[in-house]
């Protein structure tokens, strides 16, 4: 895993300069606007969509500069799902990555408005860098990264979260807002970062959307997992939240040990979806295990 | 005029049909929220943005399904930014269209997502109908429309607007906040009707975008009179509002008098800017008459 860790902090290292150089300059008109975008952005998160978009990538021979511009695009539409989150209308959280939340370093409209510019520039990176070897395919990644987003999406996934607070669930339920929340996103990650590369066959899109969909779950079992065990120095975040707000969990509806069971199978079934790749796949696998294995 | 308003009529009849079928059904899951996006989108609205688009596309003789969907999608931005708008942190507006705001009909939460969803539901429909002869152009449009809606568009003008109120400032900062805030957008439903069809010149590309320019900064200062002259019954919406916040206008800046004069002159303007269109631009030239001369 030391190869690992080098990699991934390679590509930590490589999006932090991208996103920089992709975010409008703090000395432009609206100032503020442009500084509460990088602050959300800039300095901070695991990085785990560009460093999927860049595994995925790896498959498909994508060329690297292509798979860093969509892997910001994944990254800006990831910051501002968290601006908007923190908000007090949603979760009303104050801490975030170790630091004030968005709208508690600047205030609650420049937040709202730099969430909303963040969704936009994603969409206009996308459209604009020349990304696939043909536009055909580029729209054809527009597609699925703004529907990803949208309300059959992660917007969607939100929405249902909310409705979920306080209300007893099951199980598929708590799965189908997951699966709209977070993976409707890593989904697009993945996704994302192959087709940057040659073209795979239908039945190989089929293989590495079932790996993005087991790797996309056990994120989110992990994270409750985390969050019920870790603590807020060692989260960035505040930790025991989702069980102070009364939210449905994998480890409220499973109980912890099953919950960890479930994130180690959902780890096997993502190695087997991208055995047919071989070698090529060694980043994706690696990236499964470092999902399931962090601590925070 | 009689038969230009038969004409709007019928544009905002027939967009009426599109939004409704180009919006999730309210039955689907997150039920809430595609209530949201139905609310704010559907039944009201002069929808200024399709009429212009529509006139764009009679100038290159696009294809009515096409100019339909990115219509559609430019409404989608324009219900999407009202919305943000109007909570509490931004104008903290309770009426709209005659109607409760989208956060007093449901919630803040819930609207909030339905802005967001909104936004994503845009940039997917350019990204997925068929709307260009080739992808090339389809992209292009994505890139413009993407562009309007960001920190150097729609944006970044709102996050203008709110750092001016109670503020002193000249004409020229007046003017650069409307060019971002309404001006993006009105520029883009000009842009993506006419890429609808058959290719322009670049010089003819340039006159469309001088009009749409003029067009859009007339819409402003009529607003400005308007908010000015006319009553709450009347707009639909909350008269007087900028005065009350102490927001700059052109009234206020110019005097009401000199305002009506600056209109008249933008829409000359605006004349003069498609006059080598000929008889393709007479709903353009209309419309333009429309927006200067409109009550509410």
């Amino acid at each position: 895993m030391n190869d690992f860790q080098d990699w991934a902090r390679g590509v930590a290292r490589d999006m932090e300069h991208t996103l920089s150089d992709l975010l409008p300059p703090p000395d432009v008109e609206p100032q503020r606007l442009h500084a509460a975008m990088r602050y959300a952005t800039l300095s901070g998160g695991k990085r785990v969509r560009p460093m999927l978009a860049f595994a995925a990538g790896l498959v498909t021979e994508a060329h690297p500069a292509r798979v860093k511009a969509v892997s910001a695009a994944v990254e800006f539409i990831h910051a501002y799902s968290l601006i908007h989150d923190d908000l007090p209308c949603m979760d009303d959280d104050t801490l975030r990555r170790g630091r004030p939340t968005c709208h508690i370093e600047f205030d609650e409209a420049t937040a709202l408005l730099a969430g909303d510019a963040l969704q936009a520039l994603a969409f206009e990176i996308v459209s604009t860098h020349n990304l696939a070897d043909n536009p055909a395919t580029q729209l054809h990644m527009l597609h699925h990264f703004t529907k990803a987003c949208g309300s059959h999406g992660m917007a969607g996934g939100q929405a249902i979260d909310l409705a979920n607070v306080g209300k007893v669930i099951t199980l598929p339920e708590l799965e189908f807002m997951h699966i709209l929340k977070t993976g409707a996103l890593i989904r697009a990650s993945v996704q994302l970062g192959a087709l940057c590369g040659r073209a795979l066959r239908a039945d190989e899109m089929v293989h590495l959307d079932r790996y993005a969909k087991c790797v996309g779950l056990a994120f989110q079992v992990v994270d409750d997992i985390l969050d019920c065990e870790s603590n807020t120095e060692k989260l960035g975040k505040t930790a025991g939240k989702d069980q102070d707000a009364n939210k449905p969990t994998y480890v409220s509806l499973m109980g912890l040990v099953p919950a960890k069971r479930f994130a180690d199978e959902l780890l096997a079934d993502a190695y087997d979806a991208v055995a047919s790749f071989g070698d090529s796949a060694i980043r994706l696998r690696q990236l499964a295990e470092f999902i399931v294995r962090r601590e925070n």
